[in-house]
């Protein structure tokens, strides 16, 4: 896969509070209302999902995820309203970024080594 | 620390060729000469340094770093030309994604929970 994005994160501290794991992440949640099924389909454990929600829920000001209790993988998880809202944002920066830098990263993307797609 | 920049990284396929650590790492080569001398005050192992030096060099068509011969952590290390042209690409889209979208990040830096500085 050859370079297509400008990848963004909002750092927080030595931590990343969300970049574009995260959006994946919280994007998969509102589809499959688990953060377990939601690490499976983006292909990572469980512990690694629910590191990533821990993360985003400890550096907002507000919980970006909702668990519902039941048991330690289950009860469903939602994305809150603020949420939904750094989601949002966090969507349109990137999109926003990488249109208006479109020249730059073709440029930066063109020193790059070239791999098989 | 608060949130007060956005950080980019170009990515090449899962990898990222250049974000704002290996960034930093260039300069600190440039500055002392030696990876180890450079992660050293970036407070990483040598083991760190190189592994990043390594990912840049080979997800990039030229080598951004070259090295001396010389023992396993000696001989010194230089920024090639190449290099110095990426780093100065690299700079100059953080900075100026950074000015162009500096009230999206203070709304988002807002949403943030308060760390101490």
């Amino acid at each position: 896969m050859s370079s297509k994005f400008i990848k963004i994160h909002i750092p927080l501290g030595d931590e990343s509070a969300i970049g574009p794991g995260k959006a994946d992440l919280l994007e998969a949640i509102i589809q499959t209302g688990s953060i377990s099924a939601a690490g499976r389909q983006m292909r990572m454990s469980y512990r690694r999902a629910w590191d990533l929600v821990d993360t985003m829920n400890r550096c907002f000001a507000q919980p970006l995820v909702a668990t519902a209790t039941g048991g330690s993988h289950g009860g469903g998880a939602s994305v809150s309203e603020f949420g939904m809202e750094v989601l949002q944002r966090y969507r349109a920066i990137e999109s926003r970024v990488n249109q208006s830098f479109s020249d730059e990263l073709q440029q930066m993307a063109a020193m790059l080594a070239t791999k098989s797609e």
